[in-house]
């Protein structure tokens, strides 16, 4: 146990997420919670009327604002960038809009080489908003880490090939046995392109990044190993050693260790796997994200503290633990549910 | 090895079927496909214009009919009893439809004490049709074995509490948290129905049951054990013996032993877990089915065969394997395709 964990960190670098992202945790996990910006939190929706979902991503007054009100609402100990992952598509030049109840939806689906041939790469340039968003923040957020995110090649192809939300990835798995060379072309491209929105915002202060492989969950071992893992490493390998790299998927306790060896430094985790398997699995120096139910947050007080309780003892197993839940608030939480967490989170540290 | 492998079965109880799930493999797996009676199938689609789902659900003929088909056309190891898991819901009076897209809609979804207590038990007499197409079935099938099947009373309580399909089953695990009485006893009434409904089915002749518990995948473990499992180990238990039992989640990696401890002589296994890993999960005496990624059936026919080799390679791990998909048939799929499979399994027994 650290001497130094009750004392409030100086700066992000000697946060409490930064420590558990570098294997040396404190006496109670740091906590944030993915999707804390947005649906929630009844100051969000008010700010977000009249704006579409590009549009607010591409306003750096907006995103900050949106950034922060999670934190000043719940206390969390870290910001997560407010952004979406086809925000570097769409700022690359591909036709891709955010419909309100669907999600991402593709203009013209990515079916062959010529559609592969034309998917542009991003320029640094091409976020000026981006950047200019997580240098307001770093000043507003003191000795609060900013977290950065982007999407995972992956689960960007997902999208570009199925031209929006899937349930079951078909048309993507398709693409990628039956036209393997084209599909490493495309995931070396998409793979620039996140690495790029993750560099941009490193370099304007971001203190560590998440890869949300969202949906590679869906993908047995073997697909993930040959088809996808290459790429997400393509992005992680360069940024490491500048900040942590957190990496996640839903659904995905059987590709853990495959994700951690693509270059992470954390790996999330979703609720199916109890976090000291999740330890287990990793072995020697596994640090951990997660990992608590989200449908847990509309049970009882008392469930969901006995819930949050275990989640932060299962984590102890890791060398580093970040508390979060299994995958993102639920857009009709109630926000004081996540103060309640994060204030026993708190409390945990005497 | 047994002697007799390459030998044609003479009976249903000395088909491979059963003799795999009974622990004593052959030189090949059994093969059948979950929802292979169905919409995959030209045969079939023409045979249900006009028909509704539940109505030809009713009708022994049709049952019959549509459960034929897939043995005929591909030449499986075993048929499928064609019924779907809301069937035995609707028999006992819940005001229930398969919408055509959609997936199960329920009239009035289950919210409170009162609800709970107007669900019906089902009676045998409820489903005469059932006895009398699995009785057809039977005489017609002569040496390949029938395999019934029901919902497990989680995956039937979540249609009952969302009033239909869902992504994330909050209501449900809200309301097994928030009224963990109400809960259980509303899921003791539902292992009720499904222990009936598989009664009824072993007793017109049914070589085998599976019991489907779809979504069981999206809890815990803590949770599946706490809230789940009892009920579906009153289902299994008291059939124990009888028939061999089959039981299968999607997503459920984290729940085979659990699953299995229910009372169930096979456990199912999706895509995302490797046969052999299941094994070893399973410890000595595993007995899978699975696990071809149903995604993979639209690849190029050499992905196919190589992955079905795998499975079968990896499902010699444990000491018993019936071949199958990690889940159901796609619609969209060639049957083509799925006939190359069987012929290719078949083609391994020498």
């Amino acid at each position: 146990m650290d001497p130094m964990s009750t004392v409030q960190p100086s700066s992000p670098a000697d946060s409490l997420l930064i420590r558990a992202a570098c294997g040396r945790p404190d006496a109670r996990p740091p906590v944030w919670f993915m999707r804390q910006a947005g649906r929630s939190l009844p100051e969000y929706r008010e700010l977000r009327v009249g704006t579409s979902m590009l549009e607010a991503c591409r306003t750096p007054d907006l995103i900050t604002e949106i950034t922060l009100q999670p934190v000043r609402r719940h206390g969390v100990d870290a910001a997560i960038f407010f952004s979406d992952i086809v925000v570097p598509l769409a700022a690359a030049g591909i036709g891709i809009d955010i419909v309100p109840g669907v999600g991402p939806v593709v203009d013209k689906p990515v079916l062959d080489a010529a559609d592969v041939d034309r998917i542009p790469a991003l320029d640094p340039g091409d976020v000026p908003y981006v950047t200019e968003a997580v240098g307001l923040l770093v000043a507003e957020l003191g000795p609060v880490p900013l977290i950065g995110f982007a999407g995972a090649p992956f689960t960007l192809a997902s999208y570009l090939i199925e031209g929006g939300p899937s349930r079951d990835h078909a048309r993507t798995k398709a693409f990628m046995h039956g036209e393997p060379q084209l599909w490493h072309t495309l995931l070396d491209r998409l793979a620039d392109t996140a690495r790029t929105f993750l560099q941009v915002q490193i370099d304007a202060g971001a203190s560590a990044v998440q890869l949300f492989d969202s949906w590679a969950g869906a993908l047995s071992l073997a697909d993930y190993v040959e088809f996808v893992q290459p790429h997400s490493r393509s992005v992680l390998a360069p940024l490491r050693g500048s900040v942590p790299l957190i990496h996640f998927g839903v659904g995905a306790g059987e590709l853990l260790g495959a994700m951690r060896d693509a270059g992470a430094d954390v790996v999330g985790v979703d609720w199916r796997v109890p976090l000291d398997e999740a330890a287990r699995r990793l072995g020697p120096g596994a640090r951990v994200q997660g990992n608590l139910d989200p449908a847990l947050l509309g049970a009882p007080w008392p469930v969901v503290e006995a819930a949050t309780r275990r989640v932060v003892e299962q984590g102890r197993a890791a060398d580093g633990h970040i508390f979060n839940l299994g995958h993102g608030v639920p857009p009709d939480t109630d926000p004081t549910v996540l103060t309640r967490i994060v204030e026993l989170i708190r409390s945990l540290d005497r």
